[in-house]
């Protein structure tokens, strides 16, 4: 396919190291869907004959069937997706299948069918993340009251409740949602018809080439057209934070389900067990939750350190662009679906959940909180009257409202029996009903919305 | 600060890696705008006198002209820049400094103010991609018709302009203003109120504080709002894509200001010499951003895994999120400048571009596009003609219009002397008028959208 | 200092951007070290008079001296530590400063710097290592009979015992140790006498500067002598598995702090407090050493990626070496101190660990075991035997040694009373007594192998 | 194979996310191997019968050769190839079967295995450097006295052969090789015989596992051997410093081969064409190198992510330990060859190096060094003369041996006739005969030793 000025043919080494077809069939309806625009175009210009653009277009739609019906042939001879594709037209068609090439190179050939490819992907992140929002608010709704110890530092902090805990998942995932569809109207624009790099002088029509892929309009410079993959890493680094979500939701479900805490327990659909200890139940689907967001982060590092320093405009540097795109997105894909799953089959202990938020002296800043409400003493007072409170119950291995008011009061005069209503792990998640906060009755109104946006009302 | 709790003070290895004040003072003004925002409301909303507001945000003016005046002091007992400012509030007014911690946390606290400096970095990097735009519009009109070798995989290819190679750079810097911007919106909630992790009792307003310090609104869950550092994130997957395109123009430069090359002369200014060879002068500016990249994409990855795997709310390893902000920042705005300096004051040697682009058989595509389009030929064919011709030619060192027409024709009969007219670089660009191509007229237009795009016409 | 080929200075960018003397002022002595190095072996071979370099080398230590006493001014005109010592030198000896620069070159004078100081990083990382090793081993022997829970995929797995535990960590500090060692043994040749990349036609002797700084010998490639930072790779790479070693101990101790775990009470000087609530001890120390370990390796993403592609010899972006490895290094430095503190300082609570080892069916293996031995029975049937017999258990909430005998051997008639015996916590770690196992009596063996190697006995 | 435990199987994501056997299939010959150790030490020690450990062997044998023979089948139910390797020999000799996993589990085969593989990979990437060091000694003695420009910052810096530059590529990956093996003493310690995490209770001996296995010895800590994926990090890190010299490497022929530059002609079977431009010749296989070498750096980066923070002993996170590993290597495989057969084949253009090394003035370090040399002058004001007579032939467009005596003296009247002998680049590289430094001589000495060293003497 390189002509006539070439002496030898590749080595063995080269062979292998310069084909990409074994990955890049991954892109077989996208390179179909590009060629099937671009030939429609050159005849409806008038570049190729009517004729000859319906005999090419049918031989692809053909190649297209043979493709869904056998899978892709992997002749590393003919490198790559466009020269299997174009290579099998000719068997079919005939020479004409050399005028499909007309005003096109496989460089904007390429860049034009790894975007398509990677706008599915932003598509179907999406999707992923929404069945997981679904299921996120369905277990939140259902939770919205439950009440768990709230941990910073995973020292018991403040009670929350569950309910209020799965939102803040909801919330990160709204900005995964939000950050998929930045990328994808930034990657919309079509760069075929640039041509192997300075545009063509065919007399070729790029918006139609454009609309027919659903593209909101071809890209304005030719040389930035082949030698951009801001498209791919745009998806990575949303991919990326997706995966740190989930490696935190993962995290927390791993440490919720050791028996030490026993928060929760995980469907057997998603555990294993042990070949050798026959009692164990291991989370391994949220553990490779955890470690795919390894990988997904390595994809992202892997494509920005290819990228650094290439000079314009194509270099095949670049093929390493499809390798980390395309498993990145197949660990996505996975992840999200195994987090969906948790979430719907998890069994919550609420039982221990709300016994662990009465450890931990979890409504000291409820105490503190009287103090400046009743008592009018500045806030930093009040903690500090407050950690003495906490160190007196703590030395007697009890928690805070069972001390007796007298040694409340020898701490500080100002607290009365009226304290003791504050210190109840209700009364401090009811408290906290501030906008975002986790009162069981403002964490509903947050599910609802979040249901509204959903669709699910 | 911590109250009442704690028997022995912290050792010294404690101080040394709890101490946050050496970097964290950089959001003062962050710190005492949001502290300002907050007493303000704690006064309207009545939870503390009027009186006393208007006390505390005098002694906070009050700092903050210390601060302004002899900078931020470093006592590292006082852990941060919030305890630092608290702690010379109450040196000024007293006790009742300790009302302004009312119904707010350290954790929330950071998150406003980091936030709010992560914004104005989004709107540093903005107005620095701007300059650069600018320079590279106005250099690009200048050079809209100056011939140069366009290159894939550092070969020659086919000739384009330098106005067109520049206008790339506008198309990538375009994209990642975009990115700053859509980083802007899903970063500006207003955290404050969020509190410890859970909310507060105290009837605050968080649609006041979030209005005052110029945010779209409070966040929607507690946890999520101590929990999250996404906004400094995108902030960094922003700045890396953007020193991505840097590092690329500046590999541009640095080869094409090799003497092999002599495409550009960059400005004494911007350039070096060496201490042992008299003669050099070295392109220094643009290796130190295309190595700064490395260190901006570093800063990236190192947030990334501290981030992993972390469970809500807050984590006392989000401490290390702000080093590797504040030196992406430093790096990327020097990065900018420089590059700008770069373009403005970069002698470009047309007359060597121009030579360089007569070289390499760089209008053989050319010839094949004549073949189609003269003799009807499909483009596999006329490649494998032009691919002969171009051997012939580089067999006997000349350029392809140096062939004799007998010699082309021997090859393909088809070829007539009108051919010759089309394998001159003028002719070659001057054809590539498609969309985004090449063409002079065609990168005049864009240059043009450009310009009113950037309020310069 | 470039002579008299330029025209204009440098501008302020330039000045900002280029300025290495900010960080590099770090090298100081070592710059000295090697000046001194060098003149000595200028006067010896005769290259400068035995006067001058007498007077270059007091001028030398009297710039020692000055930097000793006042710190190194950074005055951005001078570049960098080379030219801010040689300048002062010039000052205070005159022109005869001039002769110090013979036969090298600021690029083989910062590579002979950086690597001494990389190989004193080197030392202090292994004699911080060695201390925290000193820490395990201590607190190992201490504990070579506690029983806790061995865990997998943090569910509890089988019983083991805390010096067991720590005395992990200690073979992986042991690797960290050899990591350093290697790395300093490979970097221990010196670039001096390389010059700018082509070695000098001065009849230097470069085995005389190397021993003079205790070098292995010289390198053997003047261009790689400059090219080269494997060695602050190395470094970085050996920083990198130490970290994460760190990372995996200070994520335990953050499990084993939080209540429901209980495992283990930090000591308060490696703690914090919380400004809002009173109760919170906070394991600040272990969760900075994690999130630290992030920017650890983070700095050498940013080092591989800003060496990746950067043809021969020198190119400015290696000026971006030391600002990742001086952050490296600092932070390592803290990490191993806080943690060999933390090792020390914490309180094991062996009550609540022993009881926890009781939970979770610990010993059903021991089961499977008695069953392939006394029953001779494959394991794989034997440990299907178990399974049912934990199924069993867990059905009514008890543990295993709690069955019924007539229970059990309703599940398999060959269990008999003897089995009791074996499903003890004690007598499942003292029957681990194969090689490395968990045996107090094997991990006593362990300990005293590693006090022998540490020099404790 | 979990036993009687679990109610439902695995859902459908389950199997796709848990299973391994799709990469893990890569290890079967470890396994095998490791196997037939594990059943003849368990034989020999009569934990099982001679007869059984017979059974098991030959079953084993014959596992083998149908793997051998036909591939190891993907059946996800049985996830890995642990489970799927006993389960073929259970079909093939019954229930004894079940024996061969006593006293062990699948965390230290697993670990086993792996560190077999990665032990293989290592001894592999010594021999591929060993053949493209036997390259590059075999080129640079060709090439020791041909004169090429040496660049620092990519600008003509002193002349130097190219014999000198290709050798500074042998010392780097000399120190490649050094890594490599220092990692395989690091990993040579056997696990086998750590079972789940806690040692066994079977009288096993583990020195003999270890010996037929060829290891050193035994692990010292049954925890830190299931834990532990340090000899995997070592791997990627030796191989990621590899491919980061390769990437150098690659760089320089894709810029030498540039029609600016025109140093080098790759060969043709490592070079392709282009589907659009048929004068094309590009160096492919040399930009595949410095791409892939973003992606083994990736590698590295995703599992220093995975492992970070994991607790003891082993976590599922760590099964995505492999496939980075294993395309690492399959990438640094098909650099090293692509890479040796780029030197092998590299047509170097001796005339245009030479005449590169005219221009740029690159003998002015002579002339200085002349000054000092016998004028007796500080180097710093020979570099600050030399800087005079460049800005003056540069001005006149000559090189500095063009300029009349006359011109030269009006600069600095010490300079004489003798100084021309100087400024030859023949002149220039002859004198830089200080050890390491470009004189052919010095060259040839180097190239002797490394023949010697590869045993090509």
């Amino acid at each position: 396919m390189w002509g006539g000025r070439f002496e030898g043919g590749p080595s063995a080494i080269m062979r292998e190291i310069n084909a990409s077809i074994p990955f890049d069939k991954a892109l077989w309806r996208q390179d179909i869907a590009a060629s099937k625009a671009h030939v429609a175009m050159l005849g409806a210009q008038g570049i190729v004959s009517a004729g000859d653009a319906a005999t090419i277009a049918g031989g692809l739609d053909q190649v297209a069937a043979e493709y869904e019906a056998n899978g892709v042939p992997e002749n590393w001879d003919l490198e790559d997706i466009h020269m299997t594709t174009e290579s099998r037209l000719a068997e079919l068609i005939g020479a004409v299948a050399g005028r499909l090439h007309t005003a096109r190179s496989r460089n904007d050939q390429v860049a034009t069918d790894f975007r398509l490819w990677v706008r599915d992907a932003c598509d179907s992140a999406i999707a992923g993340l929404k069945a997981l929002q679904v299921a996120l608010v369905n277990r939140a709704g259902e939770h919205a009251g439950s009440i768990m110890p709230g941990f910073t530092h995973l020292q018991t902090a403040q009670p929350v409740t569950l309910g209020h805990h799965l939102m803040a998942y909801y919330e990160m995932t709204a900005r995964d949602v939000s950050r998929f569809a930045d990328a994808r109207v930034r990657m919309n624009r079509s760069p075929l018809g640039a041509a192997a790099l300075a545009g063509t002088g065919f007399p070729i029509d790029r918006a139609m080439t454009a609309a027919a892929l659903a593209f909101d309009g071809p890209t304005a410079n030719s040389l930035d057209s082949v030698s951009d993959r801001d498209f791919a890493l745009d998806y990575l680094m949303a991919a990326s934070q997706c995966a740190l979500h989930l490696s935190r939701l993962a995290e927390e479900f791993i440490i919720w389900a050791s028996q030490p805490f026993g928060f929760v327990s995980l469907p057997d659909s998603l555990s294993t067990g042990s070949s050798i200890m026959p009692q164990k139940k291991n989370p391994d689907a949220a553990e490779l939750v955890r470690g795919h967001s390894g990988r997904i982060i390595g994809s992202l590092t892997s494509l920005m350190i290819t990228m650094k320093g290439l000079p314009l405009a194509y270099s095949k540097d670049m093929q390493d662009d499809k390798p980390p795109v395309f498993e990145a997105a197949s660990l996505l894909t996975l992840c999200l679906a195994a987090m969906t799953g948790m979430v719907e089959g998890a069994t919550f202990r609420t039982t221990r959940m709300r016994a662990a938020a009465e450890l931990g002296y979890a409504t000291a800043t409820d105490l503190a909180d009287w103090l400046v409400r009743q008592a009018n003493i500045p806030f930093r007072e009040a903690h500090h009257i407050t950690g003495a409170a906490v160190k007196l119950a703590e030395s007697r291995g009890i928690a805070l409202d069972q001390l007796p008011l007298g040694d409340l009061q020898a701490i500080d005069p100002r607290l009365t029996q009226d304290v003791y209503a504050a210190l109840s792990v209700e009364a401090s998640v009811a408290a906290r009903s501030s906008h975002g906060g986790t009162a069981p009755i403002e964490v509903g109104k947050r599910v609802a919305e979040a249901r509204t946006a959903l669709g699910l009302e």
